[in-house]
């Protein structure tokens, strides 16, 4: 089989050996970990196919991979696989101004994608944690969220079409730069999130909007979590919707305070970092409002970013969250549990107790807008004992967040961390649906076999 | 068969009788007709569930259908079939407003969900033709578009979950009020679009926005089409999204006038209906700017609507473009081909280009915002030379649009009348995924057969 990939691709494009092999053998999960029997990079959707081809004579498991930043094993291989890495397929290939869409290869890096829009004075909204080093291939596979999800939605909201490579080496072209397509199934849609389980991705058509004109960032600083929550209700009730709503926990808080000193304050319960976007005078209007009614709902402090330099920095300290918990202890696992925003107050309570319960260091940020939590155990894996009681929270998490009307998951998927739950989520019936697609499009189950599900 | 309707939904609720059944067996594209075994009326998902139970044990196919305003065919009977007639399940369940979401049963027409949202200062922005008459949930089965396209999308963008009754009975719930949802694979996306082809919906939790604060219309005259088209592209490099901008072509244009006598001017190639909506200040900036570049680029009179009644009044005269074509000639075929907003203009001369070559009546119009366009011909079915003509016609016209790199159905679906078309879109290898999707979710082929494709 190694001999057939190398004949197709070239000797340096398929990886064998340990020592090369280990870096691509887990994700940004950690807990996760395979060495494939082949790392494989393909340049064009033709060597994909080719690719697909060989796996399916030897009946070797095929799994995708871009830049592994997923955070649910998504992309950690299967054993005996092929690990088909994507980041040689980098090349942003048209940016139509007049359609507002973009066409890119899988590789390329979403920040890529977002600023080759802005050169045009164009916007592409989501902006996952990873955004800097993960794939829009990556992305459009866990249909990955970001900061800006309540007013602008997730990735499958900006997918129009892609090509998509079948089980069987088919290749395959979905949807057009028509915002309206009314022609059968929605298969863009089924590919969008089906983490690499019934076909690879290779390149994706784009919706973009036009670039807001004006926006502003403010903080907000809560001795109490209660309040926060009132804060966000107040603006929602007010019928505002921020680009931007997020918040931090008091653990959260301090850990990013130690590790970027952009003067967090330490005694506070919960922060918020809002975002207003849009027409200058709407902005401006928006940001008053929030002001205002972040006060009014007891806010100890609310600061309004005096120029774009430090809306930036407040921005980043937020984005740095994942980064700050995660040199605090030697393994750190972030859920992603989520649910709708009126529970948010009570779920994030429900978080604090279950880690008291369980003696867990637990530090809570996340989308306060959408509902989408991220419960961050810093643990440590060689602690068996410990690790017993994160999984006993994170089942308690899970089920609390499905009783509220949530989801396992808001925007990292399904991969292997949380393919014990997602039965209790979808019911038997919905459960089945996912299998029998499964089925369907990938008969002898090579693609990606054992996430989300097992068949 | 029928008795054991009856004994489920009780006599009143189960039709039968040539004279009952007549009113069922087309829908508003008049050119199909097909009388079912019998029409019934559940009141409950576990009466639809009932139905459906029955129908297998008699093999008999089983179609959906909510007010029958469709336009391609989707809810004509199958021979043999019992017609699910879903306007008894027509209450709105939830308004949420602190989540922004509504939840109703899938016989509420599209007015009422759009009232019970507006009643609440919320918006739902997708407003098909139909949607004083059409329901919620024939909304979703076509995923059905509207005016509002361009800035707001379509039905399946303000789709967050369902409930629906598969082939076998089960009732399945799908989706939950949260914005973002990485659960498994998006098959409430999947049932979006699929013309009641792979479950029936039964109940619908739709996402609201806030109400937009302004609006402001504006009526653009053209003496040359082209004219109009080079004002379209003006506004969108300007990167102004207006939420309507709407188009009548000269043949349109005298028709609605001859209808509603509201004053449009009957020597112009071209009218384009345009609204913009937002924050006040944002209205104002945008309506003057696109005042300006329609004037710079050649139409003869920008007229702004003085006021709400007056702005009411031009966009009625666009809404009533379907109805003022349809007593024009005994048969009317409302097409849907869509292009990429490039390529408008010059689809609309192939368009006028092809119907003087059959020597047709064509009068088109539509969402110039969204590429989406109504070819309409103005024919009679009775006349069999002028319907083989206009069956070329519309195979030429499909052709373009997709050589165009648009779609046959922007918001319509597939349903009979395009289902000799929808290969050339899809290729080969997509139309047979459609088919193994149907296949894995309707195995015996009940649900709505021949209907997108023939199995």
């Amino acid at each position: 089989m190694i001999d057939e990939l190398i004949q197709i691709l070239g000797r340096e494009q398929v990886l064998t050996g340990m020592e090369n092999l280990v870096p691509y053998s887990f994700d940004a999960t950690s807990v996760f970990r395979q060495i494939p029997a082949a790392v494989v990079f393909p340049r064009t959707s033709a060597e994909v196919s080719a690719v697909l081809k060989v796996a399916r004579r030897h009946r070797a498991p095929v799994v995708t991979r871009g830049s592994g930043t997923g955070l649910s094993g998504g992309s950690v291989p299967s054993p005996g696989s092929i690990v088909l890495c994507l980041i040689r397929m980098d090349k942003v290939i048209e940016v139509d101004t007049r359609n507002f869409t973009l066409r890119a290869q899988a590789g390329v890096l979403t920040q890529a994608v977002y600023d080759a829009a802005d050169a045009v004075g164009l916007f592409y909204p989501p902006d996952p944690g990873s955004m800097k080093v993960s794939t829009i291939g990556g992305n459009v596979a866990e249909n990955a969220g970001g900061l800006h999800g309540l007013k602008y939605g997730v990735t499958r909201d900006y997918v129009l079409g892609m090509e998509v490579v079948l089980a069987d080496g088919e290749i395959c072209l979905l949807g057009n730069k028509c915002v309206k397509d009314a022609a059968g199934y929605s298969l863009r849609d089924l590919f969008v999130g089906s983490e690499g389980t019934l076909g690879i991705v290779t390149e994706v058509l784009l919706k973009l909007l036009p670039k807001p004109a004006a926006r502003q960032t403010l903080l907000a600083t809560y001795p109490r979590m209660d309040a926060a929550a009132a804060a966000v209700s107040a603006i929602i009730a007010a019928k505002i919707v921020p680009c931007t709503l997020e918040f931090l926990d008091s653990r959260t808080i301090r850990c990013v305070e130690d590790y970027t000193h952009v003067g967090l304050p330490l005694d506070a319960e919960a922060i918020l970092l809002i975002e207003v976007d849009g027409h200058p005078a709407k902005v401006a209007e928006d940001a008053e409002r929030i002001r205002e009614l972040c006060t009014w709902n007891g806010a100890s402090s609310v600061r309004l970013a005096a120029d774009a330099k430090e809306a930036d920095r407040l921005a980043a300290a937020r984005r740095t969250a994942f980064k700050a918990l995660a040199v605090v202890k030697p393994t750190t696992i972030l859920e992603d549990a989520t649910v709708p925003r009126t529970e948010l107050a009570r779920m994030i309570r429900f978080i604090q107790e279950t880690g008291a319960r369980h003696r867990l260091d637990i530090a809570t940020f996340g989308h306060f807008g959408d509902g989408n939590l991220h419960p961050t155990f810093l643990t440590d894996e060689r602690n068996a004992d410990e690790m017993r009681r994160v999984e006993l929270a994170k089942r308690e998490i899970f089920a609390e967040a499905l009783a509220l009307g949530g989801t396992i998951t808001g925007e990292h998927g399904v991969g292997l961390s949380k393919k014990a739950f997602l039965r209790q989520q979808l019911g038997d019936t919905g459960y089945s649906l996912l299998k029998s697609i499964k089925r369907a499009l990938d008969p002898e189950n090579l693609l990606n076999p054992g996430k989300i599900f097992d068949l």
